[in-house]
């Protein structure tokens, strides 16, 4: 019996696992999709990743990921649009949900956020129109505003929904619990983005306290203090019935754990906390 | 000649130097604004903390802190109120601009953040009336998100904003620009405070990249991607000309120099960066 609702982010076992690896441990705990990160899929080869994914019937709830949009000049910006379209073709031989875009935080140098958060913009409405032809609906992931400055300055789902809202169809959110949990407009929000049909996924893991490193500690659902059921409930209330996608960085503690016990953790907690 | 605008958060030396200390070593910079946390008040007793502000005719920008509201029983709630209006009557002993809320965030062992945020309203509007009565502004300080679970559920200036308006007169906010640098609606926020005179305290300090500590990794002004003149101009435009408070928590860094060499920095950037 295939569990259903529960998709795997392989970032979860990247440690431990290749792709290859990671889907038939995976298969082993009757766990039928995932969402694997590019560097995952180059490193076996795109042509294998998509037979791999299609020969096992597998559900691909995202690509993670596309993005970093921002530059210090012309010339950088640009490469990153093309490597964005490469996303998108590769989230389409995938057959995946959506392109997960982690947009990009200040060009080195910078401290202009808002002009950081005007290339965001203008480089997914370069790439939107490849998306929709694609048939690949992009998903903004809000980071927390801890890594507005590195990782990606678009960090509230309002902030996301706004950049929707300008640029019309085939777009969309990733709302991972991680990084919006604290919101005190989540819910608001949450209603705001299923009434537009704008959630696309839905990533799980939890809030440690303490968080001993700002990237590489997230925790196992239920060893922290997010309100998973909660924010299940207002994403089911808005409409969304997708999988809850594990996607836990955790160099401490999961990375070091074989990683059968790590998929199969992530699906006790599932069960019990999720 | 007075560093005039320029008050020193007495925990940016607080490794170095009492607060008898710390205040020798401000005033020989021509630093005449503190901010001296209540530890430190407590060390050298409040009747010798304010003597040492009033015959130095200091300016006292803020007492940090009171707040801490949420527990997980009406008993411990109870204690955190009359350490509230404590800390009220000690801002007034000192002639405090203002008292610094830090409100506190989920009580142990609690997912209810919501919860937790009401416990924070209520826990304000039982301690306004005093501070009203003693003439001490109660200033809400909006923490960054990575705090939400372990020291204050408030985590936008929106947020605090829309409790100032809930709560009436004798209240406002604390802009740190290390908690809020990073928020979409900042300027928008800021415009709102200023016109509700709601604006009663600016920190200042840096967002490092990597930042390699959630709490103790702040940088020196300058060593960062905040944008301080930017901030500093909103906050200006929206009418507040208050000095601009340095707060830097530093264990890395900062609080293992000489406490004479982070003030001389300290008055070097404010003069050149802020």
């Amino acid at each position: 019996m295939p569990v259903n609702g529960l998709s795997i982010n392989l970032a979860t076992v990247r440690e431990q696992y290749n792709m290859r690896q990671a889907v038939d441990a995976c298969l082993r705990q009757d766990i039928v999709a995932i969402a694997p990160w590019r560097d995952q899929v180059h490193a076996i080869g795109l042509a294998e990743a998509s037979r791999i994914v299609a020969e096992n019937g597998l559900k691909v709830t995202g690509l993670c990921r596309g993005g970093m949009f921002p530059a210090g000049n012309p010339a950088a910006r640009a490469t990153a649009i093309d490597d964005n379209r490469k996303a998108i073709d590769e989230a389409a031989a995938l057959n995946a949900d959506c392109l997960v875009l982690v947009v990009g935080g200040l060009p080195v140098g910078s401290r202009n956020i808002a002009e950081a958060r005007e290339m965001v913009a203008d480089g997914i409405a370069q790439i939107l129109p490849h998306a929709r032809s694609a048939g690949i609906p992009l998903a903004i992931e809000p980071l927390h505003p801890m890594y507005a400055a590195d990782r990606a300055c678009v960090n509230t789902l309002e902030q996301a929904l706004d950049i929707c809202d300008l640029l019309g169809d085939g777009i969309g959110v990733a709302i991972d619990v991680y990084h919006v949990w604290w919101d005190p407009k989540l819910e608001q929000q949450i209603s705001r983005a299923g009434a537009a049909g704008r959630i696309l996924a839905h990533h799980i893991c939890d809030w440690l306290v303490p968080t001993t490193d700002l990237l590489l500690d997230r925790g196992m659902m239920g060893d922290g203090v997010i309100d998973l059921r909660g924010i299940r409930r207002s994403i089911e209330a808005a409409g969304y019935h997708g999988a809850q996608e594990v996607e836990i960085f955790s160099a401490g503690n999961w990375w070091k754990q074989p990683g059968e016990q790590v998929l199969s953790t992530c699906v006790e907690r599932f069960r019990s906390v999720c």
